[in-house]
């Protein structure tokens, strides 16, 4: 079957790999009908080693099941099911708390033997992993479906974490699809005032359209300014941080209101910040957030999508066919693209 | 009248200095009966520079009032009144927020002009900042009623903000007076366990008197293992630091569990420290705490002391007057003393 690979910074390569097969008796095997390049998947494109072998790219799914293991029981082959970024047993007492990401058995497809960007994928834990897609379902709503594996849930989860609530001044740093995302969950969840960090017109106009009522392009010293003005200098209840890198958590401790929450889900590329008097602590704020619990949302957030309460897939603005899949990468890496669908 | 000044590390002196008057229209004026050291109070004594107009020190007491300015309301000459360790007036957003402690007039009697540990005190924004206690409250009650002014509370404070209830497993770390507050505060909403981490048995067996179900003597590495062990490998939902040290930070992200959270209320003696993916990030840990909002709490806590059903007084152990506070510091400092009751 045809997969991606990439070899090092740059270097993606759709190349014949032998097809998964069934491992254990929880997996599932499907064919991927859609998948998509994510903006964690630009990390290893920015600074991948040489690896000869080539890494397994992509850790967002739909597909078709073709093949289940003796003990998978909730899904049944011809079943089309999304298919969260990271696996997970749904039995262990992390997923019973819902933080998914935390199995005990649980695991990140990102790298693994098996990812999604290719034709076919094993899923582990197929029960506790995937949720099927009601039969039927309008084939336009995939690219919003496609989203629950990761992008719009990990905005969410930015969103649950933070304790988004009715009457809240959110401020979402990060115009990229996962901050668009955030904008989306927070108005869902009632915010009254959404602040939209960022100075991507393409992008932000999206973010309006999904709920942002602010959008400030300042950065630094000038961002965190222009939110304590519109703020009556008290700052934001929930930071939604979508960035990960240090001046995106500096702007963050920067513009919360005292006693307010950072709610981080953009993968942080620091280990050590400030979190000290100066910081968080002299004014009480919380720091919270971390890999979205995206199985933990599933069931719910499907029939939201299918009744059009939300249509987070308006974050896809290409399509390409897998084997075009580098193209891809270099679009959403020349930011020519938000965020690139791959239909198969 | 005589005060309670530092002018170096180590050097705590009582001497006469003029006593503090009406400044404003909404101060008052108390004639301290009871004041305490506090373990924060060590840290200048450690690194003091030399001060040579000296530091005011004291930020717990409970006094009466003998004079009130024009615009006080809901004070009376006379009334007993428990001071927090921050004035709030009681008024601005974050002080309606209940975080108090980020007030926009509000301020740290700690170093202040009129600090605690002193025969008066001047209270700013009284009426915000003072609670009066209950006219014929038994005198045998005060020193639990002082605690109120930050140490109980603080522990409450770590325990609030780390969301313990019914059913959670709680670690504190730290068996100073502030862990021990925050072992009986986690003990009054609910915990089921209660691991309290510290050496000093003396401490300790209060703790478990407190409500420490669980006490571990290790630390670093082998004190994480001990709580992992105690905890079926999961962690503890809430962890309650109550030192302040870098040390006591990694073995707080050692020990939480996925999806739990850690509540300092330790002044932090660092600025940075690791948030990212090895430590709070990967597991989606929640980092709370700072500045306990004891005025938030003062209402409430108040009758809990007068009806017997927390003593948290208990955490005195010595009781010297004021003239030989520099005994205190010292006591404290060698910890011969847990904490040590000035009655004036």
């Amino acid at each position: 079957m045809r997969a991606t690979l990439m070899y090092s910074a740059g270097d993606v390569r759709v190349v014949d790999v032998p097809e998964p097969t069934i491992q254990e008796p929880t997996d599932a095997i499907i064919r991927v009908t859609y998948a998509c390049v994510c903006g964690s998947d630009l990390h290893p494109y920015h600074d991948l080693e040489d690896t000869p072998e080539g890494r397994h790219m992509g850790h967002e799914a739909i597909g078709v099941i073709e093949q289940i293991g003796p003990d998978v029981t909730t899904l049944d082959v011809g079943d089309t099911v999304i298919v969260p970024f990271a696996w997970s047993d749904g039995t262990c007492a992390f997923c019973r708390d819902g933080i998914t990401t935390s199995c005990v058995h649980g695991g990140f497809f990102d790298g693994a033997p098996s990812a999604t960007q290719a034709e076919k994928l094993r899923i582990p834990y197929a029960d506790g992993t995937a949720v099927a897609i009601p039969a039927g379902t309008d084939e336009a709503l995939m690219p919003s479906l496609l989203t629950l594996s990761d992008v719009y849930l990990t905005g969410y989860h930015a969103a649950i974490r933070g304790g988004v609530e009715a009457g809240k001044a959110v401020a979402v740093i990060g115009d990229g699809a996962v901050g668009l995302s955030a904008v989306l969950a927070a108005k869902q969840l009632g915010a009254e005032i959404i602040i939209l960090m960022g100075r991507h017109t393409a992008r932000t106009d999206l973010g309006r359209e999904f709920g942002a009522t602010h959008v400030i392009a300042e950065r630094g010293e000038e961002g965190i300014a222009k939110v304590l003005e519109l703020t009556g200098g008290e700052g934001a209840h929930v930071v939604l941080e979508a960035v990960g890198h240090m001046p995106a958590y500096e702007q963050a401790y920067g513009i919360v209101r005292p006693g307010g929450v950072i709610s981080r889900v953009g993968v942080p590329q620091y280990e050590d910040a400030a979190v000290g008097f100066a910081s968080l602590f002299g004014k009480n704020a919380t720091l919270t957030g971390g890999p979205a619990t995206v199985r933990a949302y599933l069931e719910a957030a499907i029939p939201q999508v299918i009744d059009g309460t939300i249509e987070p897939g308006k974050v896809f603005d290409r399509e390409l066919p897998l084997d075009e899949i580098a193209e891809a990468y270099r679009l959403m890496d020349a930011r020519e693209a938000l965020k690139v669908l791959i239909r198969l």
